[in-house]
Formats: structure tokens, C-alpha cells, sequence
């Protein structure tokens, strides 16, 4: 009998279906399913589940439970709803989805080094006006948070020449890359970089980490990419710092509530730059592969997998 | 006594100071000065003139000319308003210009791949829609021209992951990157790109090279960039083939006459970008430190230099 995997995921019908086209393609020999589809014996035989932004109920009516795979490398909501004793929980790493965020950090980058918002307002104006070029080895960029996705992001942009500084909670070293920790560390990187670039998990210690007091330690003039998730910046007072112009510009790809509000303020502003939450999708086929890897990895050694610290947060 | 170097210009004395401070700086014994600043004997000595769109009767005003600098990579205008018989020509060639190209190559090449213009649009309506991503490896890039910024652009797109085609009046070589010539090539490579980038010189037989039937041949969709000379690319032909959508966009940076005229039509254009002639701004330094070493050089070898085919236009 076919092993029996549960696929629990508040999407819509249209949206899932490629994930489960791509899952079922990885694994054959498996049946995967939304928890509608599954039978009350199927359901018990379940051992693994497959979960994106999944309805708690769903994942406790599971009984055999043994572990979860998210579809995401973000868990904070999975880990903020499952109750105290839930099965471990792997997060989504993915090298594509690394190589992906990466690309997106370079890009944004260069879209606020290169001047992108300011010649696009000149356009609007008919206005022929050449900016001061900033090279990359004069733009000091720092990113918050050195995960995956953070290392990947820091070693593109050092290997585009810019001056790059990485902020995580613990200590990190990084070749070619000047590393900070802790709270005096996180207020030497806002202080020293043109541009900072938000990745870092949404956590109980990261919840509005870039609040007034830090926003206002960033470097007259510079800006913001946050790519990771909203609530890391306390929106009021980004628009504030933006407002008076210590800071040029924010592009924002996540934030408090998404999609965004279309009543927000933030899509008017000259500021800021909006984005629906694309800086790094999910590839169908290579989580597929990467999640088709785990599961053959724990049927092989009979370990049950698990890379989230629920203390920690991720 | 030290030797005299002719600066020859129609830039504004705010706009030549930098140049000339980075001349006279990397050239301690030799005295650079504008031609008003120079007396009737100090011309007669004049045997090397650095020039800058300058006018043709300074040139013809220096009677012991032997060789002529360049600040600009594009020579077109020097070389259609010199007389037949003027001495020859070295046009830059900068190490820092072919980085600074190949950057805003990428960097605009990641502004159409990564769909900032219709994001813009989108934030616009406050419309939050996901576009597909299109990876690198799927997005086709097209350069015309294969000089230094051409190859060195099509190096930094092929490291990056892009699908690389470069054409070339004549056929080149270059790792990892499909390279054609000739008309058949230049029509092939214009059906196979997603983004054609136009880094060719201007010459009288580049001048309308991207004409209404050879945008007709670009894959529909497709976008331009245009990073060398305006008149390269009829303007009226392509504002047609973004009008009825066969082409996306189009980023400018290069205009029939510059600055772009404040009534022109592409200022409002949905589907255009507008820069004002940033993409690779020559940096003082590193131009004065290469034509430091062109005057070393010469002064060495006593032979006069010159990179520039009269015939072929650069």
C-alpha cells in the first residue's frame, strides 16, 4: 500500500495545483493529498504532512503524525498556531529559492544604487538631470539576518563589488563580509550602511525591530528593502522617517497584512516602492525535489527530521 | 620646459573642472589647458589634444598636432566633423567604463527580467498581482556589439545566469556566450532574445539598424534597451512597435538629440523609460590615469598611437 501524504494548505484550488502536480511528479510511489481527499483510514496512515499556511485543525486531525514540511522557508505563523507538542517541523531550503532571493536583493539594489525611483519622478517631470554616480564599492549595504538567505544575498552582492555588512543574532563569519552581532552590532551596521536589507525571520524578538529609535540611526539619505516579513519594521514609523526625509526610499515586498490593503497609504507614497510579495517564490519542481529528498532521507535512517528551534522562533 | 596638452571642449567650465583636475593631476609635469588659456607659442607646441566634442576649428588651430585623445568611448562626431587628413585618433578604452556599462547592463537587464516596470504600473492602481517569474536561464539577452562594453556586458550577463547571444559585424568568440555576425545573424539573434541591448557604435552603417522591419523580427514581448547612441534605433518605429504591444518597454538612455527635448513624446510613454544618458558615466580618475599611460607610452615609444578606423566610423 502506498504511503499517504497529506497536503494542508489554505490556498485556492488554482494555486495549489501545481505544487501537488510537482509533489506528485517527485513522488511516485506516494499518494499526496489535500486532507478532503483522504479517507478516515488514510488519514490515521498519515505520517508526514506537506503544510503552507495550513488550518490547525487540520494538522491535529493527523493522529500519526510524525513530522511536518512546510512549503515555505517562513514559519513564523505555523509556528505561532500549532499547539505546545506538536510533531517537529522542517522548513522549506531550497538552494533555488537561496539563488533566487539573492538575484532579488542584487536587483533591488542596484535599483535604489543606480537611481532607479529618482529618475523615474525626473521622467515624470521631463526632467534631464545626470545624479552623482555612487559605485558599488562606495555604497555600504548591511543585511539583517544570515541565514540561507541571507548568505546567499551577502555573497552576491560582495561579488558585485558592493561594501556588504551581515547582522544576525549569533555571532557568524563570513569570507569577505564584515559580520556584526547583537545590539550594539545591529546599531554599528544601521549607522554605516547607504542601503539595509531586511531578512530575517519574523520572530517575538524580531516583531517591530526596526522601530523609531533604529530607523533613526540609519544614515541620513538611505534606504530600505525589507524582503523578509512586515512586521519586522514598524510601518508608522518608516512612513515618518521617509516622510522627513531621513530616509530616500523603502521598497517593500511583505507587509503587516497581504495582499495589501488597498485602502494602505503606502501605495501612494513618492517613497516607497510596492511589491506583491515576489522578491523570492516558491519553485514548484526544485521544492518538490527538496522535500521528495527528506522524506527519502527519513524513510532510509528512520529519523524523524526537524531544522525549526520553536523557542527560537524558526 | 614642460610640454603643453590642448583641452579641447564645449562642456561648461563646471562640468570640465573635474576632468581637467584629474588630467592635471595625473599628468604632474605637463601643463593642461583649455585652448583660450594657451598663448600663440604654447599652441605651436601642442603635439597631443585631448577632446571632447570639440569644436573643428580648435583642432585645426593646433599646427603641430600629431595624435588626438578621446574622453568618450563613441567618437561618431569626431570623427564626422574632423577634416579627411586630421591626425589619428585614441578613443578611451577604460577598464572602469566596461564595468560601470556591464553593471547597468545587469542592473537593467534585472529591472525588465524581474517586471519592475509593470510593478510600477501595478502600485499605481494598487493592484496586488504575482507576474510569473522567469529565471535567468530562460530569459534570452541579445547584445549588439561586441567591443569592450559589449563583451564585457555579455560576460557579467552570462555570470549572472542569463541566456547569452551577442552579435557582431564580424564574427568573435567569446566563452560561454553564442556569438553571430552578418545580417542572418543579426536576425536570428533578434528572434531569439527577450531583451536585445544595444551597445553597438554609431556609424553610418549602424545609423537605423533596429528599422520597423528588424523590430518587426524581435520575439513578441520582447524589450529593448538602448545603452550606445540614439540614432541606432528609429524612434518612430519603435514607439509604433510598443503601441501595439509587439515590444514591452524600452529603457533609453541615448536619444536622437540630448538632452531629450522637453516636448518630446517618449518623456510620457507608458512603455519608456527615460534616463538621461547615465548608464556608464566616464569617471575622472580612471580616464585620466588611462590617458596618462597612452602619453607615457607615446613619449616611450615615440610611436603615435591610435585605435580609431576611420573607415569603419570608431
Amino acid at each position: 500500500m502506498p504511503p499517504v501524504i497529506a497536503f494542508l494548505s489554505r490556498m485556492s484550488a488554482d494555486y495549489q495545483r501545481p505544487y501537488l502536480d510537482a509533489l506528485r511528479a517527485a513522488l511516485p510511489g506516494d499518494i499526496v493529498a489535500p486532507l478532503a481527499e483522504l479517507s478516515t483510514v488514510q488519514r490515521e496512515q498519515v505520517s508526514v504532512a506537506i503544510v503552507a499556511n495550513p488550518d490547525p485543525a487540520d494538522v491535529a486531525d493527523l493522529p500519526g503524525l510524525l513530522w511536518i514540511q512546510s512549503l515555505w522557508a517562513g514559519v513564523e505563523s505555523l509556528v505561532s498556531t500549532l499547539p505546545v507538542g506538536s510533531p517537529p517541523i522542517m522548513r522549506l531550503i531550497d538552494p533555488e529559492m537561496s539563488r533566487t532571493m539573492a538575484e532579488a536583493v542584487l536587483a533591488w539594489t542596484y535599483y535604489l544604487q543606480r537611481d532607479m525611483p529618482r529618475y523615474a519622478k525626473q521622467q515624470a517631470r521631463h526632467e534631464w538631470r545626470q545624479q552623482a554616480y555612487r559605485k558599488p564599492s562606495q555604497t555600504g549595504v548591511g543585511l539583517l539576518g544570515l541565514g540561507e538567505l541571507g548568505q546567499a544575498s551577502a555573497a552576491r552582492l560582495r561579488d558585485a563589488g558592493f561594501s556588504v555588512r551581515g547582522w544576525s543574532r549569533s555571532p557568524k563569519a563570513l569570507d569577505g563580509i564584515e559580520t556584526l552581532a547583537g545590539d550594539a552590532g545591529l546599531e554599528a551596521m544601521l549607522a554605516a550602511s547607504d542601503i539595509v536589507v531586511s531578512l530575517i525571520p519574523l520572530t517575538a524578538q524580531t516583531r517591530g525591530m526596526l522601530d523609531v529609535r533604529r530607523l533613526n540611526l540609519m544614515k541620513p539619505g538611505a534606504a530600505l528593502i525589507n524582503f523578509s516579513r512586515g512586521p519586522v519594521v514598524v510601518t508608522d514609523a518608516l512612513i515618518a522617517a521617509l516622510d522627513r526625509g531621513h530616509l530616500s526610499h523603502a521598497v517593500l515586498d511583505v507587509f503587516d497584512a497581504e495582499p495589501l490593503p488597498v485602502t494602505s497609504t503606502l501605495w501612494d507614497h513618492p517613497s516607497v516602492t510596492v511589491l506583491p510579495h515576489i522578491s523570492a517564490p516558491t519553485d514548484h519542481e526544485t521544492a518538490a525535489a527538496v522535500i521528495a529528498a527528506n522524506l527519502r532521507n527519513f524513510r532510509a535512517t528512520g529519523r524523524i527530521p526537524g531544522n525549526v528551534d520553536l523557542a527560537r522562533g524558526y
